[in-house]
């Protein structure tokens, strides 16, 4: 089997033994039943992954920032040049960016993995180079990428999983970098979801009504010209969205995740579903970011179903596309402060909440220890 | 001066050179403009708070618990009986509560403050004794605190204030215990802002239907004791909601805070009210937590206006009246995760949080110094 396909085969659901011993642990617990709302869930999830409760407190954190380029930016989608994905790799090495500031919050390392940046980089601590391209195709014009070079890149972001869960990591975030890269997402969101372009392309980092507009346009052009849209389309071609066309991936054939991956996904994308099963697979717990994440999860929750069970969405962005992954991977967010800056910085900010979380399960007197006075049911 | 009008006189509005500057070095700052949401206001606010840009960095942070028993507890509004709030206390004590476990995943001091626990409770390290009485009366009867009650509980939070900025804190985050405090928060809240009982009382740590209805008849019989309700609350009285009956505290006679604190407060409200004010009064950030800190608060702006510049919404609870004490006060909460706990628990959650908006600041390159290229305005 080829690394992919072991990684694939290795992942578990949740337990459900853990499951259930974490429901009953957290109703014995000094507090009112339920009166930690969402954080009682994120626990009792994070015990079914690790198979255990209560499952192990999921620190040290690692953030893996994966960086690449995208031939769609050629089409104006967004006002940043290129040169500034190589540009913020620079600053994440240096420790000048916000991923680094919230990183060095919660104790974090933080990793760079040159996957497709369209340059050539510098070997420095801290930068992993796998480059698989310089940058993609244009997504636009036909497939993004070759079909090897997206298990090439599913399989650096496995290896980084391995690698830092090696090194100790016991809680792994997502995060990118990738000028273009939303306009990557909002398609790749379109084609696991069968969402419309309108309704899942936001402004990224910042574009205007008229850039907006061009981006739609091109998610639409980059889902039909890579087969990914069915008869109705034609309607939403035109602008008239109130056609409501019913957008099934790959026009009624079966098209695989990889396929969707290749045609319109960047590099970074396939690399984040690639880290995602690699942490899912070594049962260590990812706490996804934002939009570009997403719609990477949604890539790997394809191939492998049950990954889902591993993963806790850190927040949740002003990109409308990544309500649309949240809500078709099933997961909610635990951060929702409007953020929209990628690299990781959503998920870094929910790693505290996830650590509350599990550390009520290790440390909280239950009703007898402590000698307080159930209400009883 | 008393220590309180000192306290209240000290306490100064937000500084708008700092919210400036800090507003200025956000744009210079490498993320696309705006890409931090919520925090980047966060991270001014403090600035202003403080009058200087960047902000101090909000930690170490310590939590008060102000713990207290409440008269109106006879009236059958919550299933827990009194003495889990002495129990509470030797748990906290114990290190075994949720708020430990979540102030130990932040590096936050505990101290647990007994402001008005209905029983003699042993010195131990980590709990301040202040006992203003042992609980309130019934406010459902008639006011629960004397004036010189309610004066000495706010001057023991000023206290404890006091004491944990003397010991090196440089965030205070608020905490509360006392079963059935969630009913002297709804009466607080509707002699505040004026909203009906229905609207701001909810199931606390966890009542049924039937309490519930009781307790929100607790609340409006409290009100109409204490003359905190006008005219056409009688309809309201007979559960005839839709009358909506314009409550204005104080049948258009003029109210004092104080006064409403006395009349329908509980001994650890005030004691939070004194609490914030104390550490406004220094220019050290609150981070507020429920919906008793948010009645408590409602308190302390009234005694002191400018005290909101100096607070941080931690969390919004699942109780509704938090929600219109946190509007009233113009906050926006960070944490929104259903938690109906108290302890703290939500203001400690959002800790990591603040200091991330305010790391941002310090820490992170802007675009000159990084020579990443700004997409400009």
């Amino acid at each position: 089997m080829t690394t992919l396909e072991q990684t694939v085969a290795a992942i578990r659901p949740a337990d459900p033994a853990a499951l259930a011993g974490a429901r009953a642990h957290q109703q014995s617990l000094t507090k009112p039943r339920g009166a930690l709302g969402v954080l009682e869930e994120v626990a009792v999830r994070l015990a079914g992954a690790a198979a255990v409760s209560p499952p192990p407190l999921p620190a040290p954190a690692a953030l893996a920032i994966f960086a690449a380029d995208h031939g769609v930016h050629a089409q104006g989608v967004t006002p940043w040049p290129q040169e500034v994905t190589v540009q913020m790799v620079g600053n994440f090495l240096a420790g000048g960016a916000v991923a680094n500031a919230f990183a060095a919050q919660i104790g974090a390392s933080v990793t760079v993995v040159d996957v497709g940046v369209a340059a050539d980089l510098t070997p420095a601590p801290g930068l992993t180079i796998s480059k698989v391209a310089y940058g993609t195709a244009d997504l636009s014009l036909g497939p993004a990428m070759t079909a090897d070079q997206v298990v090439a890149a599913l399989e650096a972001g496995i290896a980084v999983a391995r690698a830092l869960v090696d090194q100790g990591a016991r809680c792994l975030i997502t995060g990118d970098m990738g000028i273009a890269n939303t306009t990557a997402s909002a398609a790749l969101i379109c084609a696991f979801t069968g969402r419309d372009a309108a309704a899942v392309t936001g402004r990224g980092t910042g574009v205007d009504d008229e850039t907006l507009t061009r981006k739609v346009e091109v998610v639409r052009r980059a889902l039909r010209v890579n087969g990914l849209v069915r008869g109705a389309d034609a309607a939403a071609e035109d602008g008239s969205d109130a056609a409501g066309p019913e957008r099934v991936s790959g026009a009624g054939r079966a098209v695989s995740a990889l396929e969707i991956l290749a045609a319109v996904g960047g590099l970074e994308h396939a690399a984040i579903a690639g880290f995602i099963l690699g942490a899912a697979a070594l049962r260590v717990p990812v706490i996804l970011d934002g939009v570009i994440t997403g719609s990477a999860a949604l890539a790997a929750a394809a191939l492998a179903p049950d990954v889902v069970d591993h993963c806790v969405a850190g927040h949740r962005s002003a990109e409308p596309g990544h309500a649309v992954a949240l809500d078709h991977l099933g997961l909610r967010p635990l951060v929702e402060l409007e953020l929209r800056l990628g690299e990781g910085t959503g998920g870094l900010l929910a790693h505290p909440l996830v650590c509350a979380a599990v550390r009520v399960m290790h440390e909280v007197a239950t009703f007898d220890s402590a000698g307080v006075t159930d209400k009883g049911a």
